[in-house]
């Protein structure tokens, strides 16, 4: 393509809406323009980029055995109401009302007009199993849609649901789709990990997340460095010593009472007493369901409240005001500990467990004790897993530490069961003629958002660094002299020969500044740049530059159509000799 | 593909719901399902027809130097307030508001969306021209959905937006996307007619219909027998004797009344008479803007209200009822004519100024004139074109006879001019830095409802005839005694052959009586069927059937997959001698 004639409207500064990395860039690149919040045109540098990641997710999902087929954006109530999701979706869920005031909703997810379908089409277990597919606008009326594409309120999803005879069945279409979103993941050129993002009511994983692996992700991943375990660091599940047993051991001293003044968080109470955070443990008071609750957790730990709230079953879990902490401890908040409690709920994570002694609150302005001993000095109700998991964690699998990264989460594969068949009554006759429910399962991939979360991972400060399999272009060709003939003919010509070899190639024609066109070029990040100057093709050169290492090479002017071709095809089959 | 893998729940029977054949047999195949009124599910087989379909329509908007992007489906309010359609859309606007209790749509059409793009990135002359296009859902509440994909409420338009400097300019890329749809209706296998949809407000036809011809169709269209003039018949230009004189010459004799008793219709009054229609002129009695007007039109004719409407810039135009006919003429409906009508504005089709004599109502029951001429015997106020054409009206062109076919329209290009653009503000910077208007062009296709307009053209009475380039599969193999292991052999080695030549085949691979293989082949319409049967075999040939032709073929064995390749794919080059 020639550059003149694609609207790229590429931009100096960065946008001042964009609060992260992947939105400015396809903001500055000219891939994306915002409509409305959370809602956007693509230009033509970021469909074809969207393009190339929705052939890929095509190309494994028919590998995998699933059936395309494309279903509608408007959905009627009715089907919603059978799973009762019409009530339970909530604002999320946009809803509208036809010319005869029948409600309909947009569909941010098919389950129900999927489970319509295929309760109506599949009469037989001989018909099973199923897997339908589709890439499809989705939408969703996010509270605060931001981040670009990585949030917005209208997307692009593949959205694939499995339908089997029984469970075993269920497990295997799983499996094929697990496979299925490695290979796509990897394919697409992304380090990504795949983590357990839920266990087992059914029995087993039954829900998988695939993680984009960036810096700037918002969520935490826990990876063992030696079994394939991985999980969100909020869910990985931490076994009781996971976290080691904490410094100091051998007799353990009575308690003893120390000034600590107006010392008050981990850092500055161990920085005060020479001792390390993991020496120390933290008293969180929390109002559960309207009841007072301690969490204990150790100094270099954080509470996950997601677990508390399980472990209690408690709905409504509320970080206690100073007026309360005060009304409960009889100390001010930062000196809260456990010691002297009374009638309040003390529940402390596995590693306070393992801790011979701590340091702990006194429940009195600038004071803390030390030597604090569980059942010695301080009763605990419970103990159990409350916290996040961090680096150097025992794998809850094998043992051996786990390493945290940072991701953004790009898939999802999920074991249903038969939530959605029962509530639809969607059954099948078996090979006894009895009426079963379908079991399912779905499997979502975020087309779009794998594009921001894709940028994430490859960008420098000059730009986007497309991995190959997904770029918007293989070559960029930069001719300097634009008024030059032979810069210009030559720059045409290897312009010509890769379009003829099938290479998907970008010429800059248009009439700017050298540095405006290498500018662009950093930013666009195509990954092979081949830069046409007046001096190097005197000598005989053109230079060739890749985006990623920033290595620039000469190549002679006669050997680089072959060499470029060999670049982005890999070698040719020589002839037999 | 293997059929028992696929989703293709056929039907026996024809639903009761579907009024038109390519309704039914989308259903009977199970290429869609409804979900709502004027809603579907694409199943696998629908699906891969729409992407051949977009396909094709995507590579000739390329070719033409038209760019894609990706614009959403929720559009803001305040983008349609700016150009008045907020209001005027009416109910086939889909609106809803989101949890900002803020207004949207869900576009019909996008040029508010693309002039809103455009006018922010677009700023000079040098940007210009520009043709961005997009393959994208579209939505319209339509007050009755009918006929399946023909008028549903969420269907898949391609919408292509073109921004020119001036109307030169605009005038230029609106006859590259003509030429672009008339490659694209020839490459998808369709027999179609570029009709003038509207003749220049701007100058020139500013307004094309492209029309898939089918008897079925909704609309009709006259079509020079000679040059390429085409139209919709309503809408078709008829200059003075463009039907000819009408019988009858020479003397003309006086008025006479004649009995007609119960005769009312032309068909009645003409056959008593021992007459023709083309002898007759009708007169009808319209309400305009609440004032009597009679309009006479030859009894072959047919009057067309719009032409009328525009003539006396009436915009209520309403047939008289049998009081305001007898209050008017004194006579009852079904015997008016123009003789003695008084205080009526009397309005006459060009056909009717050049007849020397004819039959017409006598405004009395059970009477009729003789011999009626225009001038003598009754005045006409206006004589202009007021019908729609028929079969052997002169050209308006060239003066050649027209025939009539019957059409559904799939493609509309139109000039906007400067409407959208006017309205929005929408301006660049011309080579003297004076801010100009865009001129703008669009282009629609009904991508979805090219399938349903392919099958209103291509089918039997025993399902559809798909035209190879957009046919689910090029190839149906049917192995008869599927428990025959000679005939199953026989058929995977077909199969894996036409698979690996790139060749889209389906092989038939369930346990079914032959004639339900049989039967659902036809249906699903794939257009070469190979079945292989024991018999056939025992004496080493295949049956090829040509779904079109019902031709059947036999062919050896060993020489039928190179016989298949070359059908689909033409003759293998020559190596050279």
């Amino acid at each position: 393509m020639r550059y003149s004639k694609l609207l790229i409207p590429t931009l100096r500064e960065d946008p001042t809406e964009a609060e992260v990395i992947s939105h400015r860039l396809m903001m500055r690149a000219g891939m994306i323009r915002k409509v409305s919040a959370g809602i956007y045109n693509f230009l033509p540098v970021g469909l074809r980029v969207l393009s190339k990641v929705a052939k890929i997710v095509r190309e494994e999902m028919e590998h995998a055995g699933a059936q395309e087929i494309l279903m509608p954006a408007l959905q009627p109530a009715e089907l919603w109401q059978e799973t009762g999701r019409w009530q339970q979706y909530g604002k999320e869920l946009m809803r509208l009302k036809d010319r005869h005031d029948r409600d309909f909703c947009l569909g941010p997810t098919h389950e129900e007009v999927i489970t319509d379908l295929v309760r109506r089409e599949v009469k037989s277990y001989r018909q099973l199993p199923i897997n339908l597919y589709q890439i499809q606008t989705k939408f969703r009326d996010e509270i605060r849609p931001r981040f670009g594409l990585m949030r917005g309120r209208e997307f692009v999803m593949k959205d694939a649901y499995s339908f089997d005879a029984d469970l075993e069945g269920a497990k295997e279409n799983y499996k094929k789709m697990y496979d299925a979103y490695h290979k796509i993941f990897s394919r697409l050129g992304l380090r990504f990990r795949a983590v357990e993002a839920d266990t087992g009511l059914i029995g087993g994983s039954s829900s998988h997340e695939f993680m984009v692996l960036a810096q700037t992700g918002e969520e935490g991943i826990a990876s063992c460095t030696k079994c394939d375990y991985a999980a969100n660091v909020e869910r990985a599940e931490l076994k009781k010593g996971a976290g080691g047993r904490g410094p100091g051991a051998g007799e353990v001293k009575g308690l003893e009472k120390v000034q600590t003044p107006d010392k008050k968080t981990v850092e500055e109470v161990s920085a005060f007493l020479k001792a390390t955070p993991p020496q120390l443990v933290k008293t969180l008071l929390f109002s559960a369901d309207g009841r007072p609750l301690a969490v204990l957790v150790r100094g270099d730990h954080q509470v996950n409240e997601i677990k508390v709230r399980r472990l209690l079953g408690v709905s409504d879990l509320i970080l206690a005001d100073a007026g309360k902490v005060e009304a409960w401890t009889g100390g001010p908040s930062g000196f809260s500990g456990p010691v002297g409690l009374k009638n309040i709920e003390i529940i402390g994570d596995l590693s306070v467990e393992v801790m011979p002694e701590s340091i702990v609150g006194a429940n009195e302005k600038d004071a803390h004790y030390l030597h604090a001993v569980p059942g010695r000095d301080f009763k605990v109700d419970r103990f159990a897993d409350l916290r996040n998991a961090v680096a150097g964690d025992a794998c809850p699998r094998c043992g051996a530490p786990v390493s945290i990264d940072r991701g953004i989460e790009v898939g999802h594969v999920f074991m249903l069961g038969t939530k959605y068949s029962e509530a639809m009554k969607a059954t099948f006759l078996d090979s006894k003629g009895e009426e079963q429910f379908f079991v399912m399962g779905c499997y979502g991939i975020g087309v779009s958002r794998i594009i921001a979360a894709a940028i994430e991972q490859n960008h420098d400060e000059k730009g986007i660094i497309w991995p190959m399999p997904i770029a918007p272009f293989a070559i960029h060709i930069i001719p300097v002299q634009d008024q030059s003939e032979r810069v210009m003919i030559t720059a045409e010509l290897i312009y010509g020969s890769m379009i003829r070899a099938g290479i998907e190639t970008i010429i800059e024609d248009r009439s700017e500044r050298a540095g405006v066109k290498f500018n662009d070029a950093d930013l666009l990040g195509v990954p092979y740049q081949v830069v046409l100057g007046e001096k190097n093709l005197h000598e005989g050169f053109v230079e060739l530059k890749n985006r990623r290492t920033g290595e620039k090479q000469k190549v002679e002017v006669e050997k680089a159509i072959d060499h470029l071709i060999e670049l982005v095809q890999g070698p040719r089959p020589q002839p037999a000799s």
